[in-house]
């Protein structure tokens, strides 16, 4: 066992060392002009302010969770919670420091080598310091919590709710701590998804609103005073709320197999199918392994790339490339974990107690439909979002027809898109169970999860190069400089519809998992898992649970229009006032549009992150558990829609207007009115694609986590319970 | 009992008869100027063009289902689907008819009158035929099914499954045949609704792309060559396909509230908490009386209007007045049948085998309880898309900034109408419950819909009034004429999404009582009522069933799009060709665009309307019925939260576009940029109100009845259990 426990951390380690060794080869390399300096250290300001003050905010926050906590729950999950706060505060203040420094970099290489592989190198090794980071701190996080709470002060064999707390109230510490813990990650990636998201688009809409569609003017034209905001937004809404993002996902993957196998114990235990403490060991163990091995072949599918000498000058190949290598790698090892760990148990009692109907590789075959499914996923997005397939050259032929047809053509294009991923979620939670029980369904999850710090490096990647093109073009660099920083960030765009299909598909696997473990801590030991959509309390939480995502995009939508008026209004009131910003005479105001943004979104972000936090809680203290059951199977459901749709049709239109651009609608070029009908398809999409959709994969990860912490307290003491026992 | 069931036909026969009444007091009035007639038997012989065409589709599916129904189920079950069809198809057939009779009499009664009050009495009197037609036919259907299978054949008092059919199968008769019942209302209702939507908004979008945004012509401007088809598009979606619709949900409602009661007797029976069969009797019989009592209400309730002698020149004060007549005077005589029907009966058995908690006016209780929410739910559709109040002129604000705010705007807009029905819905079901169990529930969606004649009067009030002002407009009448048909036609649209958000409402409960009737169908006697969202299968029907309105809704704007884009050839295709008309000189050719809007739908119409009958079935004999119950539950929730997104935000976007028309946003009037920005909101929102949101709410119902009917089969033979079978 210990032996296995040295492997997590040495992954861990592992993973952070070749993220810091990338960090530094990174910002060792030139940065260019002085232009291209002073550009890129005011994006680093903007950004370092941005995330210090919503840091702040945060933290706050984070303190009054786990204060609560320690009164209501178990200190231990308290104290939990803010090392999960810290690791997932720290993995995303480091990628977004990286991308920062990364951006330059990458217009350099571009500017001094002409190279496509050269340049592409840089961003991905920018990249891979997010992606590594994630992934190492989310385990070494775990690795703490696990030696700390579960091996040194042995919660880890205590299978029952014998810890009372400071109200007297019953725990089960263990999986009370890795709730924790999971929370803690969960509050920072919404607050970093929310807030990221909202500046961004904010900052991008109103830049787009006057620069392009008033004054003009092409996209990240230092003319524009909203620019440099836009830019910053890149870095601390793609990148950092990227990678808080799905560190959170993976954390809350790893801790409900976890918390799983435990409920599963006790029940077992009740029944007296037999499943041994060893044995629950090895099912609390072989989450951590399974993700530990796949950091490890996250490195070296990183590393694959990385070490070439010679890259071809396509560059989404190379980029697939690692993260097939990284999955591949995954499975490979997974598989050699998973026998050797579950090898000599015995398969009537592994069918048993964990519905392992496969033997020992059972939780294997899981996890590996896990990373299928998540492929899969991520190549259905593309199909929905790239230039190169039919719905979104479909949608730019739609634009000749004007700018209502090609919002009609859009959200039909986004509604279509939501059955394909759908049909391989149903599939992979239905064969998954089928291999491994309900243990399995929460290893697929894991499975999708395993290679995250690949798919996040592919991910940063994209707003890096974004940010290189925006550096180039503001420093008035060579045309040339920016046509390979274009090539880079097209590819850029269609990795991010893949990691947008990724994230919410893990998502919801995620969440799903959570919600398990959720019924599990207050359905009666020794009975079977239910959530009855026929009990009315259950139904009801549902349907009102469905309509949660759409009040939580609707909130969100307002909030990106609000601070973005604010942005038009100012760069409207520039360049009234200071005439010679648009011949190029004056030096537009970059910092007041910075300052406008970071409000914006530090003003709109509280609304809809603490309804996340405190409408299952409220719900749960009113109408009790069950309903609150209904709440996060209805807004799970609702969300993965609303996430596909918005990521699908935000995605395709970005990709349309790109598509004309290029030329690809026969007479229709840059400039026509069949151009400014697609951008503002673009315009519109914006929002949803990069605000609405990726928060709503976090919205309801968030939900499921504070409710699986929240329960024990609400299952207590809720009102229904409390007029049903006065009545009678 | 006899007495009772003569209240039952007298209800019928009154209300058809008042219908007749009706109809002839409008025939018989004058129909105006020569060119006025042209115009409307113009529209007449379009709208029947396309209902006869469409109902020759409509009854070869008809006879294909019923065929194959006679043959896996029971014949019973096929001649009730077709007495359902023919119910239905007369019902949609009658009001459409008058409506096109209705609506230049309308026109003619405001150029002679020049009266507001008495032009609104001739509309409403239009209107009513349609109304009291739906309640009248449906329950006349269903009396004829309860007196020939039911009484004359004795299915009523079998109450297991002992009916044998030519497969060597086994059915409950009579639960069999009311469902074959509501089927073929449904079938009717699907293709109404999907065409009827389709052919409305292609001849609408097609109409306002080239002639409002390129000709620059006000809206049924004569010169328009789609004006004739948009204003047949009004008659065959908007009346035919609302009142199929809502008939449907008021069969759906009743049969589901009378098979309920058949299962509830049979789970009882075996449970042994005595429920009798004269008790069993008064159940299946209640939900007849009460929508008996419930149209009765409703022909006082349109009298009460139309006998004013005085009107107030308030029309939609008399239009609410009509309808909280008929409310109140359902629930007062509502009372009444509950209270003396249920008298007598033991309460602790009333309690134990039904849960009825009030003794014997329980399932008042519940009813009223549905009646009230359906009232709230209206209110709440108004607060959103009515530019009385805030939401709407903050979305008509929106279009000062341009195109891409307006849609924006209307999105989050949208998206956040969705909590408060919601919430309302899901108390609905709680309460109703509580206070008499599953019945309650489906009492509950019968007390929405009982006074279902007096809400279809007046949505269909609104349709005749914009015709009527689209025939004064094409006849060249005084501007006071249309100023009138104005005023009307602005109420209509008020109360058009009014009822559209009372039909999701409805639809959904009317769904939900389906799907408890679906439930109990294949469980076995004396077990709870189980849909286990923990059961993969069921959970992955959910995911994929949730993916389902996403996809249909997705074709349909897709239909609509495809339809509307060739209506626009045609039109400029006119322009171009003689280019006298739009000086007035020349005579466009309205029959070709006729022609074009007909074939669009007809062909159109087809693959959603038959998604929604095949998938379900297929998903039966592939995956089984807890699959298709988690389907069921999946795509409800999610259609409902997509159908009041879509017609709230259509709504708002059309009455943001009319308030800036009527001088609501200072310095934007009409032909501003900003009422530009606002047409473009209107033609986004056009087919997500008038057609996608619309054919959910049958989407969801007719996939549940079309379950409902087919799981008695493939409960027993489906390829899962199959596979099964064979592995062990």
């Amino acid at each position: 066992m210990s032996i296995l426990l040295g492997l997590v951390i040495m992954a861990s380690l592992l993973a952070l060392g070749y993220a810091a060794f990338n960090f530094f080869a990174v910002k060792k390399m030139e940065e260019g002009t002085e232009r291209m300096q002073e550009i890129a250290a005011a994006i680093r300001t903007g950004a370092n302010a941005f995330i210090s003050y919503e840091y702040r905010i945060l933290y706050l926050v984070v303190a009054i969770v786990a204060v609560l906590m320690a009164i209501v729950t178990t200190w231990h999950a308290a104290v939990a919670l803010v090392i999960g706060a810290v690791m997932s505060g720290c993995a995303g203040f480091v990628g977004m420091k990286i991308a920062t420094y990364a951006n330059v970099r990458v217009s350099n290489m571009a500017r001094e080598t002409g190279s496509i592989g050269k340049t592409v190198k840089v961003a991905f090794r920018g990249g891979s310091v997010m992606g590594l980071c994630v992934g190492g701190f989310a385990l070494l996080g775990l690795f703490i919590v696990y030696m700390v709470f579960g091996l040194a002060m042995d919660q880890i064999s205590v299978t029952d709710s014998s810890y009372v707390n400071l109200l007297g109230m019953k725990f089960v510490p263990f999986t009370m701590t890795l709730s924790g813990y999971a929370l803690g990650c969960s509050i920072v990636a919404m607050f970093n998804r929310v807030g990221g998201g909202i500046y961004t688009k904010a900052a991008d809409m109103g830049a787009d609103l006057v620069g392009k569609t008033e004054a003009h003017i092409p996209e990240d034209d230092p003319r524009n005073p909203a620019t440099i905001a836009d830019n910053v937004g890149d870095n601390v809404g793609d990148v950092a709320g990227l990678g808080s993002d799905l560190l959170e996902s993976f954390v809350g993957a790893i801790a409900s197999g976890i918390i799983l196998a435990y409920h599963m114990f006790m029940q077992s235990g009740a029944l007296g199918t037999g499943m041994t403490e060893a044995l629950l060991r090895k099912c609390i163990l072989f989450p951590l392994l399974f993700v530990s091995v796949g950091l490890i072949a996250c490195c070296v599918g990183i590393a694959s790339l990385l070490i070439k000498k010679k890259m071809s000058e396509n560059p989404h190949k190379e980029l697939n490339g690692a993260t097939y290598v990284a999955a591949g790698a995954t499975i490979v090892l997974g598989f050699i974990a998973a026998y050797f760990l579950f090898l000599g148990e015995d398969p009537a009692v592994l069918k048993a107690s964990l519905g392992f109907a496969v033997g020992s590789i059972s939780p294997w075959i899981a996890a590996t439909i896990g990373v299928v499914s998540g492929v899969v996923i991520g190549i259905m997005a593309e199909y929905y979002t790239s230039s190169d397939y039919k719905p979104t050259q479909k949608l730019a032929h739609a634009s000749v027809e004007g700018t209502a047809l090609t919002i009609t053509q859009g959200l039909a294009l986004g509604m279509r898109s939501c059955m394909a991923p759908c049909i391989v979620l149903g599939a992979g939670i239905v064969l998954s169970y089928m291999v491994s029980g309900m243990y399995g369904v929460s290893m697929a999850a894991l499975g999708m999860l395993s290679f995250v710090a690949a798919t996040v490096s592919v991910d940063t990647y994209g707003p890096i190069s974004d940010n290189a093109g925006g550096i180039a073009e503001m420093s008035g660099l060579d045309p040339s400089v920016r046509k390979i920083t274009d090539t880079l960030d097209a590819v850029g765009n269609t990795t991010a519809a893949i990691g947008k299909g990724f994230a919410i598909g893990s998502g919801a696997l995620a969440a799903l998992a959570l919600m398990i473990s959720y019924l599990y801590s207050f359905n009666e030991a020794g009975t079977d898992l239910i959530l009855n959509m026929m009990t009315p309390m259950i139904l009801a939480g549902a349907i009102i649970g469905a309509a949660l995502p759409f009040l939580f995009s609707g909130i969100l939508i307002e909030a990106v229009a609000k601070a973005a008026r604010k942005m038009v209004d100012e760069v409207r009131r520039q360049f009234k006032l200071y005439p010679g910003i648009l011949d190029g005479t004056q030096t537009p105001d970059y910092k007041t549009c910075i300052s406008i943004s970071s409000k914006g979104a530090i003003g709109e972000m509280k609304l809809p992150s603490l309804l996340a936090i405190v409408v299952p809680v409220a719900c749960g203290f009113l109408f009790g558990p069950e309903f609150v059951g209904g709440l996060l199977i209805g807004s799970t459901l609702a969300s993965i829609m609303l996430a596909i749709f918005c990521g699908n049709a935000g995605g395709a239109w970005d990709n349309g207007k790109k598509y004309i651009e290029v030329g690809g609608v026969e007479g229709h070029g840059k400039g026509s009115e069949t151009h400014d009908a697609a951008v503002v398809g673009d315009t519109v999409g914006d929002p949803l694609k990069d605000t609405v959709g990726p928060c709503l994969d976090i919205f309801i990860k968030i939900m499921s986590t504070v409710s699986l912490v929240a329960v024990p307290v609400f299952a207590k003491f809720n009102l229904v319970d409390l007029i049903a026992k006065f009545f009678g």
